[in-house]
């Protein structure tokens, strides 16, 4: 049984979706971000970077949405979420995982939290960095999508790449311009958004806007 | 035959390093970022980022250092330096080479380049936000390291989270605290730096400052 610490909308939505696909058993633990639940000295011994998601896996806490949903995609094998360690998809998948955690997410914390990197004074420069970034992200992975041969981010094989990826596209819906603006991304998320298990993770965390498109 | 894509010093150092330690046969490509070479448009059709390392596996581009080690260790898993999937430390691998990746190293990028989040009205900001977020992260691995049975980020395991770890330590040599520093981080240094294939990774990039503590 996993437990999952989550609050609606955010980092933790890739996971909760994975867990819903995998059809394995799990509980939900509401850390609710907008009341600081994240940063709870209790909550902290568990997750030292104080932001949610953390699955508990065999009774011990993992952070790191990427690296959860690598763990779970992999302890799940059979479910096909991750290309297997040999297969031809193996590198893209891997450097896909990394560029998302590691280039798109902090784009986005610099969105929503432009005064973190430069103090209020900063924030206006901060917001148009992030904002360029994202945007310059959009480009790269809508001319990757047109050059594939298949729909996915890794071409015919889905892959939890593309839940983490579709989470991150979503966080864009009220920016000047969301990612469905860009024509080969818009394609994608019709087809990630017809996936039964991505409207059942917006019910269950009572989330109305963006899944009809 | 692997072909690296490096410039000394860089983020290419841990991929250069592990490739060395594996005894694979590879060709390096100097790529010089003092030059601005990883900007050239030939590069950016292999890493459309700009940044180095690439590493070329089976004539394909892969991008991401983090990627890059994962994937390396698994292709060559007989030399440990991946915890196989469904072993005890597996989370924890994981868990590290993301936080290693999206937390630790867009720090020093900031660090390093503190007028590209916020110009340069903002560049002292951002150095001081930076700085603070890296000796926090010294912080928090210094701890870590404390309570662990075994003198590895995994414990008893040397990982290649281990040789990502070091190389950004490495990078903090010119702070105002660098990472030696911390007593934990410090003695796991020292066990770091005696390995022959850190020293002759300094060797082959014409390092010669910080090898010898």
């Amino acid at each position: 049984m996993y437990q999952l610490y989550y609050s609606p909308s955010t980092a933790s939505l890739a996971v909760h979706w994975l867990l819903i696909e995998l059809s394995v058993p799990f509980e939900l633990v509401l850390t609710d971000t907008a009341t600081g639940a994240q940063k709870h000295p209790d909550y902290l011994k568990l997750n030292p970077s104080g932001v949610v998601p953390t699955l508990i896996v065999d009774g011990a806490p993992v952070c790191e949405v990427a690296a959860i949903l690598m763990l779970l995609a992999e302890r799940h094998a059979e479910a096909g979420f991750a290309p297997p360690s040999g297969a031809a998809e193996r590198a893209a998948y891997l450097q896909w995982m990394v560029y998302l955690a590691n280039t798109v997410m902090p784009a986005f914390r610099a969105w929503f939290y432009p005064h973190e990197w430069a103090g209020e004074a900063g924030t206006e420069a901060v917001t148009a960095t992030s904002r360029a970034r994202i945007e310059a992200i959009w480009d790269r992975i809508d001319a990757h999508l047109g050059d594939q041969d298949g729909p996915y981010l890794l071409g015919a094989r889905l892959s939890a790449a593309d839940l983490l990826a579709t989470m991150l596209m979503r966080w864009s819906r009220n920016m000047p311009r969301p990612a469905t603006v860009w024509p080969n991304i818009a394609r994608y998320l019709s087809r990630m958004r017809a996936m039964p298990s991505l409207r059942e993770v917006h019910v269950r965390e009572g989330l109305t806007d963006w899944i009809d498109g």
